[in-house]
């Protein structure tokens, strides 16, 4: 699999786009929870992946992507997830958004010349 | 509106998330033709915004958002999109994802500490 690529099965499927900006405070308390909310995440039944951009503004997409939407309800009321979830709305975060979508189809390609 | 924000109605309406990782040549072309597909989008009927982060490592997710699915096919046959996009799956991406999806629900806030 290609790097920051998230591995996933054909549509349908869900993806859950959180769009957030950084207010640039405890960047050492935001990365870790970041990185235990993924491997969290990861155990979460009907989880099928994730991919992550941030950029040097702050500005940043997580589109994580579930099998159904029981999934993502689940995982909305994970308990630790919801605590991380509270604190990051308080201390981390200038700004979010939240959508919920149903994937219906996907395509994917390789870079480069084509001989 | 805040900084990078779409500014959505309610849905349901339509995303189109374009996942890629640079291959880091010509970024100059690559930054220029990305600003013009943006004006571009943004003059086509049923665009609603777009949002788009890229990280130091070269990956990126871009999320534009359309009224419907009619609107997705006409801004993918636009001539000059059609061309561009030829030209990045050549020459600027090692790799992409595409995934169209309907959006079903949305929530935002703002950081901060309640009192």
């Amino acid at each position: 699999m290609d790097e920051g690529f998230a591995s996933l099965p054909s549509p349908p499927y869900y993806a859950v786009i959180f769009s957030s900006r950084r207010n640039g405070e405890d960047e050492a308390g935001y990365a870790a929870a970041a990185q235990r909310m993924a491997e969290l995440a990861a155990q979460q039944r009907g989880y099928l992946g994730a991919e992550s951009s941030r950029d040097a503004g702050g500005f940043g997409i997580t589109v994580s992507y579930w099998q159904d939407e029981a999934a993502i309800l689940a995982w909305k009321h994970q308990a630790e997830h919801a605590v991380t979830r509270a604190h990051g709305r308080q201390y981390w975060y200038e700004h979010y958004e939240l959508r919920v979508a149903k994937v219906e189809r996907a395509y994917g390609g390789k870079g480069g010349v084509r001989k």
